[in-house]
């Protein structure tokens, strides 16, 4: 009896699910009773009472003689309700959201972001203060449908500098990175379509791609680049529509992009309708310039997006996207279209402040700081039997291995009691081949009690 | 012959068009030539000619014995591409650009914001020099989750003046009242779905639905709301998802949901799954509040969104979504996902300006001079031949028919040579049906020239 009643929950369990996931939508006819039962090794009276019980919810309903239907509108687009449910400390978007509530005064290695102290302070503040005194119309008005000028020209003349041609008409502004990548989605992407992401990656690329409903494929991510044999498999067996990777510096391994593997990587795409977004977010943290895809392809099948919410700001929004004019004149479309106007205050201050004569001396310092930071996080894991997957030449992130037999998540978990909020490989692995990887920030990293804390919890 | 290859372009034209508004998606199979011939009412020949000329600009492809299908991958989702090609005078997105492109110094009697210098400027710049001088923490990191307390703490007030019981965890910030509406949406349409709009109604509700790929319905707006009789003849011919209308004051005629009008849609909404987002972004302009049908709802299936732009300023972007907390919850996950965090710094300007002892003056003062406005440009429309339709009782829109047998698009263009920006009514038109109207903006319509360049254009 008991039993029995679990199996109808199942077998409701399972069709709620697929209605939430939009397998089923509203309208369709779901499998017949007995293919059901079959299907779920189950009985025939289990499903019958699981489906009678769903129409009495209101779920289903029966056409006589025709079978059950799904009932009512098409269920909302719930993000935690797609795909496999996840442990909350892998789940990009708890991750997301712990790292977002400012309230806690918890301990961050695993944020993906510098401590407010290492930020442009007196450039903002400057910016702050020259616009409090501009024109009426900067203050008040809608921006252009490309986007403020001086700031267009300033990433115009910048992507030059790092090899990508990008003529004022190539270049829009968003509301920030993400926007401009999700942008790029709206235009390009069908549920269902597939999109390569590398493995590991950003681990909100994943929620943001689950928001659009498409097939995520990772392909492993190498010291050099994206595993070239991987890729070009891929390509083949998934057809993607796109692919999104970080040049310059990775997120979160802090690897670097070589020449070979991005002109391999183009070679590859040639005879695809493969479209790359190049999310080049970390660029002011290089030491060396690394290659660009978007330099070698000239901006035809690569659309460059970036935001200065690294090096600036994260509290004043604004990004950008360098792609092909066409797309360009549809992308503003789109934007108008679901935001309107942009941000042009925001644009206003990050112009003034990304162009102060201050911000390259401060870039510098942050730069150094970053690699004293570096040399000492590693020491101090590595003391600790944590261990570097590379050794990153720039940027904020070192991507860690566990010692053997110990998971991330678990260690996520009990730091997170102790005050330490750390990021577990898994959520940035689609493959979760990351289990025992973190990923830590540098930059916040310097409090002594996050050893103290990773130590006793590794050794529980 | 060449009325053939007219038919053939006819015909590629038709094929492409349909693969643009993805009715065709990649790999699809497309009518037969015999059944295509039969539609379109040409010869087989002509048919066939057309589809080997696509196939060998590789829009089709074929498969020998089982006949043509789309290649490729999808189509880019290109907005002007999408359903019946508009007259630039009339269409949503060329209206938009060209109101946004500042760099013009036409006059705007068509635009849809106030001028610059009615805006809270004082506070605004008062407001600027506060975050200056604020915490780093606040210039610097990413707003948390639901988006600054303060400013949702005095939105959960404000809505509470208005009849409207929202909690803070049924309050999360936005970038503007365009993306709140934008996020809900996806959070509840999927493409084919159908949205109820107010015929008329801002335009820009037709792109951002075209984007989601949605099939519009006008219902005819009275000077009381929607017509209820078309309201309830539209819920049962098309089981609409959605119903996006302006309370308060009604963009673009100016009327005032009255309270019947109000409980009458809600008692027919009664027994569907309609849900009804209520922008309130003109709420600040009433003299006397109107009803709100989040008030009377509860908030349970109506959603009120916001934003700050058309009082404080638009160059800084918030918006607001109040909505049931489970809608809540799962719309900031979409919100991450897709934006990441919201704009702290835009949220505590935007506070500390609502809040200053100033703005409630200001607006009074506002109030008063759009009367004024109103009064004048209706008189002044009146000596030249425009009817108002009504005479609103706030607000900065007034709806105004045309004499007999004028076209406002053709209006809209001979005007636009001599450098007035004027907004034809069948860009708010879901029917086109407002052919013969105009909606002016008082503040923006106070220049003699406006009335020189309607007067000669409407006896050209």
């Amino acid at each position: 009896m008991k039993r029995s009643a679990t199996r109808i929950r199942t077998v409701m369990g399972e069709i709620q699910s697929r209605i939430a996931s939009r397998t089923y939508t509203p309208g369709a006819r779901i499998p017949s009773v007995r293919a059901m039962a079959q299907a779920m090794q189950v009985s025939v009276s289990t499903v019958l009472e699981a489906y009678e019980r769903l129409m009495a919810e209101g779920v289903l309903n029966s056409r006589p003689g025709s079978g059950f239907y799904v009932a009512g509108p098409v269920a909302p687009l719930v993000l935690t309700e797609l795909g496999p449910r996840l442990d909350r400390e892998v789940d990009p978007l708890w991750i997301s959201r712990q790292s977002l509530d400012t309230a806690s005064d918890a301990l961050k290695p695993g944020c993906g972001w510098l401590p407010a102290s290492w930020m442009f302070e007196a450039g903002l503040r400057k910016a702050l203060r020259t616009v409090a005194r501009s024109d009426t119309s900067k203050l008040t008005e809608y921006a252009s449908p490309l986007g403020h000028l001086p700031l267009r020209q300033f990433l115009s003349r910048k992507l030059t500098g790092i090899g990508v041609e990008a003529p004022l008409e190539q270049i829009m502004l968003t509301e920030s990175g993400t926007h401009a990548i999700d942008l790029v989605c709206r235009f390009l992407l069908e549920p269902g379509d597939t999109v390569l992401v590398d493995d590991p990656c950003y681990f909100n690329f994943h929620a943001l791609l689950k928001a659009h409903r498409v097939n995520i494929v990772g392909v492993p991510y190498t010291a050099t680049g994206p595993d070239i044999d991987a890729f070009g498999a891929a390509l083949l067996a998934h057809s993607p529509r796109l692919y999104i990777t970080n040049s310059g510096i990775h997120n979160p391994t802090g690897a670097t992009l070589s020449p070979v593997t991005a002109h391999r990587l183009l070679k590859l795409a040639d005879n695809s309708s493969l479209v790359i977004v190049e999310d080049d977010i970390f660029g002011d943290f290089e030491s060396a310039p690394a290659p660009r895809l978007s330099a070698f392809d000239g901006l035809s099948r690569v659309i460059q997006i970036g935001s200065f919410s690294k090096t600036i700001s994260a509290s004043i929004r604004c990004g950008y996207i360098a792609a092909r004019s066409d797309w360009i004149e549809s992308l503003v479309d789109l934007k108008i279209a679901t935001t309107f106007g942009g941000g042009r205050l925001a644009a206003d201050i990050i112009h003034l402040a990304i162009t102060d004569s201050g911000y390259r001396k401060h870039m510098e310092s942050v730069r150094l700081r970053l690699a004293e930071a570096m040399d000492r996080t590693v020491a101090r894991l590595r003391a600790i039997g944590i261990k570097p997957w590379i050794t990153p030449q720039s940027g904020m992130y070192v991507w860690c291995q566990l010692p053997q037999g110990k998971d991330a998540a678990t260690l996520a978990r009990a730091c997170l009691n102790e005050g330490v909020v750390l990021a577990p490989g898994n959520a940035f692995s689609q493959s979760m081949a990351a289990g025992d990887f973190l990923r830590f920030n540098v930059a916040q990293s310097g409090d002594g009690k996050i050893y103290d804390v990773l130590k006793r919890a590794l050794s529980a």
